[in-house]
């Protein structure tokens, strides 16, 4: 039911909606059906709503977008500049059909864009009360303004960066041998705030083995002397943009002699993949320049993830740095540069920095130190 | 990325897949593919995941289900009993197609039940592998499993329940004259979280005039001496279960001297409609018979919501306490009774206990005193 007011100002979503509009019609799409979600957030500066009633803002390709909404629900958009940005407003209150109301705003379309987080309920409720209607995914139109920042959506983004920085570099006081990963995971959640953002909305505390999990997030094991530890933490500021860094500690001196050779062949996989970026370069290209290095060095079969996904009012979002992605990266595109190595039952390591693409080339987002970490064990 | 991990034992867990897939059956829906959320943690006892990558339990009707899920987030379904289900695990890695996938574990199905949470850029990835195969709603055929809890799941809804009746217990520690809403709604969010849930899901804190508005959450308005507090709380255990219930507190005497009266009318309703529960009574009579009470004393237009609703891995879940409902209720499901008086502009009142049907009756899972409870202005 809560609602996020982005600190875009209206010129800036009258622009968004407008060039949602233009996009929608090159894609030969009659209107796009974007449901609460950052897709909404980004067109409307606002993006609440219940799960089980329809939201539903209408951006026809021609015409006045129309927001769908239960009048219950309505207070929650108050905020938002629906007036300014000439949005007409449709409420509908419970036992009336929400998908007739957004059939009926659409008139007679051929072809609709459903947005990528609009659950089965609707997406079949509105199939249902259109039948003949072709159904396609909005967020592959929405992606392509996503995907190019303005400069207040980068500088929201290094005002992300700079405040996930700041926690990385308070780790000392939370990572201590002895404690559980909840327990500094708990500590890492509470600074994650502090240092400004709306909610920590991912802390990873991989320890020893649990580090060879590229997704492991938390558990009760106890941190041990010589543990390596993989700190991955972000969450978005109150304004909706992200931060995701991730930097791997030691407690002390690592127990496994292989730790420094092998953190070494990552740190150079990571600096190389970043020293690639530039506009005109295939994303495909840097996911590779960061294999190469760790399949060069003997462990490719322990990069077993993509080394990138974009950033922004998701903490994933398009480009993705993967194999296979043969998109030019443009400037103002905004993306993780996160390999790993993962030794099932041993650990596990990741360095992870957002950059942006500049005209010149690539400006990083996260600038703490790459080495691996060391951290008293007392 | 979290995976919840309930404390539901596989025995009954593999109950559940087994009348999931009768249920299936019964409907003519070849599978049940069910994305991460509370259908998939009800059948699997787990349910976590990223949004973009598919992670997706197929439930067949005949035949084992199978896991479908992203090799890097399998490790979050390491602590579900994956095996002693006889559920096969299926992993994808970035680059290869997780809806061809799920199409080769189906083989040929005619109609396929898409869980209601899913997202449309699955609904729409599995429509385009499956363009032959009929989508339809997993939700109604979940919700006649899930709508009767066993044993298992009634201990869990009273553990949530006593952990939300300490919180109201401590009521006097949060409620002050001269604090403002949010501040008192902090406060009460930290103890719900201190008396064993996961987190603090929804903290209404009505005072005065703002009580009179069911969906007010919080606000910066200032508690005064003579407010009556509606305090509408609750949220789920770290097992997913969920709590809620609602006291209605005066802050010393009320200011307005109607509230006596009209309190004890609620009272009588909130009673009426509890001790009206029991095997073979439809849902619309617990409804009436709340609202039958309110109408006879004058206050029937202030009584503008539903009497209730189920509730269990959701806080909102079926069945639904409502005019036009003829379920007739059986052992095994629970649901609020939460009858209100809201009076625009002055104040509001309501009274909310969860109970689930017994063989004999009924079984409220809050027990707090039902009393209008002043607490102390100094």
């Amino acid at each position: 039911m809560s609602t996020t007011v982005s600190a875009i100002n209206p010129t800036a979503l009258s622009k968004r909606l407008d060039r949602a509009a233009a996009a929608a019609a090159s894609a030969g799409v009659d209107a796009l059906l974007m449901a609460p979600g950052s897709d909404l957030r980004y067109l409307l500066g606002a993006g609440g709503g219940s799960f089980e009633r329809l939201t539903c803002l209408v951006v026809p390709a021609e015409g006045s977008p129309t927001l769908v909404v239960p009048k219950l629900e309505a207070p929650g958009y108050a905020k938002a500049p629906i007036g300014e940005l000439g949005i007409d407003l449709a409420t509908w209150v419970d036992g009336e059909d929400p998908y007739g109301l957004v059939a009926s705003v659409l008139g007679k379309p051929a072809k609709v864009a459903v947005g990528d987080v609009m659950v089965a309920l609707h997406v079949l409720g509105l199939r249902a009360a259109l039948p003949a209607v072709e159904q396609v995914l909005a967020g592959p139109i929405v992606r392509e303004l996503r995907m190019r920042k303005d400069a207040e959506e980068i500088a929201a983004l290094r005002a992300a960066g700079a405040a996930i920085d700041r926690v990385h570099a308070r780790m000392g006081e939370f990572l201590r041998v002895g404690r559980t990963e909840s327990a500094v995971g708990a500590d890492i959640a509470a600074a994650v705030v502090e240092e400004g953002h709306a909610v920590a909305e991912f802390v990873i505390v991989g320890s020893g083995p649990n580090g060879a999990s590229p997704h492991h997030s938390l558990s009760e094991r106890v941190i041990e002397a010589g543990d390596v530890v993989v700190i991955d933490i972000g969450g978005p500021l109150p304004e909706g943009y992200c931060s995701d860094s991730t930097r791997t500690y030691v407690m002390g001196e690592p127990r496994d002699p292989d730790v420094p050779a092998t953190y070494a062949v990552l740190q150079e996989a990571q600096q190389t993949a970043v020293d690639a970026v530039r506009p005109g370069i295939r994303a495909a290209d840097v996911d590779a320049a960061a294999r190469d290095v760790i399949a060069a060095a003997g462990f490719g079969e322990f990069f077993i993830h993509r080394t990138g996904h974009g950033i922004g009012l998701d903490v994933h979002e398009h480009p993705y740095i993967v194999g296979g992605n043969d998109m030019l990266l443009e400037p103002g595109m905004a993306f993780s540069v996160e390999p790993g190595i993962y030794q099932p039952g041993r650990w596990g390591a990741r360095i992870e920095d957002i950059v942006v693409v500049t005209e010149g080339g690539v400006e990083p987002l996260n600038t703490r130190p790459h080495d691996l970490v060391s951290l008293p064990t007392r």
